[in-house]
């Protein structure tokens, strides 16, 4: 019979030692994620997590009805029609909008939530990715913005990676749409330039050029706009406090990022790797007008925030052997070299246990070599035996040391 | 316009102050979930998790047609019947089919899932959980069933719970099938047999004598049994090691528990508040031939496991005043009282920052006051400011101490 499989898109999660380099390791996600976690402590950043499932009219309210081609949606057993979350921000803006009185302004919220899409299967794209969802609300000064950057820039570099190893491309909506405004009355175009302007870099010239003719606008003026990389006021100030803090050389001016998304209004930006490998490791901007949109106007409050998805960072730290190389074993592999003693050796296990050690130890009786083995397969640092009634024997599996001590000795090693 | 709100049945997690105690408290479940994650490295526990959704054909494998009423299922766009993980088992025989040779035997493995029930709405009932899950693959000896509830009792003990608060009900799927087989030649019976032991406290004596009688079975020789609590030869051995360990306290002989599944084959286990105020806390035990059934027969591996949710688990812990009451503030909150030195303050800022101090500050210009506040409202431990170019104005917002430090001073701090 043909054994049960896991859907095409998704990932199993193995422990190490991962069985093929086709699975997910559990100790890289767990790396990524308590990375994530740390630097936003330092940043003042706070935990939050709303369903994996929320109404289909929740995505279609920001997004439109194209949405739909993109999502796992479905009717439930009540009649709704319910989707799995393809991104996170819709369902910080519901929350926020639910229960903001509640919070000091600025908010600075982030979440890690999995998330989902159901596109076209392409060789080695995912139907599911894990996301760090950073975002600060109710605070409309440029100073939010550095401060954003610069938490997405010191998660990279607390995760290895330097400025030798990427970039943020810092750009603006506002001087596109000033641009927009300047050559062209009907706003109606305005998300089809902030589309062509999107696919720019992976299109031809004589493509771009015709669209652009399209809606009456010149191919050159935008190609000069890009070149010219003239910050706005608003970015200038940003850079100057991205210097303040020393991370001046983490960024630089790139009109050639917009962000597709329709519902950016302000700061746009995503982060590269310097050698343009591997697709965008994050990207986000300004969203003033979001949250006043999801709540159906019960709440208005200027927004900013980025994701950074947990695919390309991994293919990254891997490339550049950044990962932790191995887990941590077992801190005591307790052997049981007597079976008269097992039932000691289980209370003294279990006071080991108690004071946080952690210890393997033979469930069954086996010979001292296979013990010996275990503790090495296990990634043990050291085997404890019992010697007699008050004594231990100690022996380090790294240095092959042994010594004979008491279990009070034992316990003020860890 | 109407909000647009959350789908009935799951949580949003806030960070504090929640909202209201309506709304599911992020620190809560991050306590849960460290805590869980702590004990089980200290038993050697490695952590796995697999994908959210699954083929429908997983669980029906398992657990045949009727499981289809309590899932969220659905239709992919490629025509795949797929469903929302309901439980992780099934997850952990595919997972391990596929890849149990590259690991040593006993595998003890954990995840910390979320899973999905679509059943009809109760009051106060969820539509989902999280829910840890600890399994023990490749050994059949009593020891690792031991291991196992010793792991489960720890996990209670480390979140604040004694063996005053709850109990480890043990009984043996064995000794049932044993009475059964005694009794009655029609095994095409025994699954109704284990349904009607498992409702016994929820229904009356009349209906459930009714329901034995149907199938040859006398009630009073089923409430012998329970009544005797007696030992079966493996329970008794598990009993010795546990005592061994001094857990003894934390378990009793309970034939009332039988474990509603069809897949159980050995010791079956619930863990339950003493008061009996809330469901159960956990449950699992041994299912020897699930392994096989879920590899189709490409495995055969003995196996045992335990399931604690978070939401009974939680309830209990708030009842009795277990979770700790506040998160972490900032460690600094960073004051700009003169907006000539916001650049150097900045830079500061991000020097703490990359020591790993966690720091707040004014992204815009306000009041020496307003700041304080803001401080407080942050639960922030010190207030910094620049004295001048070398030192710094501390101030202890517990002690409210002032005194006036260097940069390297204040690093040594944290």
């Amino acid at each position: 019979m043909k054994p049960l499989n896991r859907l095409p898109g998704f990932r199993d999660f193995y422990p190490d030692p991962i069985p093929t380099s086709e699975e997910g390791r559990m100790e890289e996600r767990q790396h990524i994620f308590r990375v994530w976690r740390q630097v936003a402590r330092r940043y003042g950043f706070r935990e939050y997590d709303g369903p994996p499932l929320e109404t289909l009219e929740l995505y279609k309210a920001k997004s439109g009805d194209e949405i739909i081609h993109q999502l796992y949606h479905f009717s439930d057993k009540g009649g709704r029609d319910i989707a799995l979350r393809p991104e996170m921000t819709p369902t910080l803006a519901r929350m926020v909008a639910s229960h903001q009185r509640n919070y000091k302004k600025p908010m600075k919220w982030f979440s890690i939530p999995q998330l989902f899409r159901y596109e076209r299967q392409q060789k080695g794209r995912l139907r599911e990715h894990f996301q760090l969802n950073a975002d600060i609300v109710g605070e409309s000064d440029h100073a939010a913005d550095a401060e954003l950057i610069a938490f997405l820039i010191d998660v990279l570099r607390a995760l290895g990676l330097s400025s030798e190893d990427f970039v943020i491309r810092l750009s603006s909506r506002d001087a596109w749409q000033l641009f927009f405004d300047a050559r062209c009355d009907d706003q109606g175009n305005a998300y089809e330039f902030f589309q062509i302007v999107d696919k720019l870099e992976r299109e031809t010239p004589e493509i771009s050029t015709a669209r652009f003719a399209k809606i009456g606008i010149d191919f050159e003026e935008v190609s000069a706009l890009i070149k010219a990389a003239e910050p706005t006021p608003v970015l200038r100030k940003m850079l100057e406090q991205l210097e303040d803090r020393g991370l001046g050389d983490y960024v630089k001016i790139d009109y050639g990022v917009i962000r597709g998304l329709a519902y950016y209004t302000g700061v746009v930006f995503e982060a590269f790797d310097r050698e343009g490998v591997f697709r965008a490791i994050a990207g986000g901007g300004r969203y003033d007008h979001l949250i006043k949109l999801i709540s159906k106007d019960k709440v208005d409050l200027p927004a900013l925030g980025f994701g950074m998805g947990d695919v390309v960072l991994g293919d990254m730290l891997r490339a550049k052997g950044l990962f932790p190389k191995a887990t941590d074993g077992a801190d005591i592999y307790f052997q049981i070299l007597d079976e008269a003693l097992r039932s000691s050796s289980l209370g003294t296990i279990q006071k080991l246990r108690d004071q946080g050690v952690s210890v393997e130890w033979p469930m069954t009786p086996s010979s001292p070599k296979k013990q010996f083995k275990s503790a090495h397969d296990l990634g043990a640092r050291y085997a404890v035996s019992i010697a007699d009634s008050d004594a231990f024997l100690l022996r380090d599996l790294q240095t092959r040391e042994t010594s004979t001590i008491t279990l009070d000795q034992l316990f003020t090693m860890f």
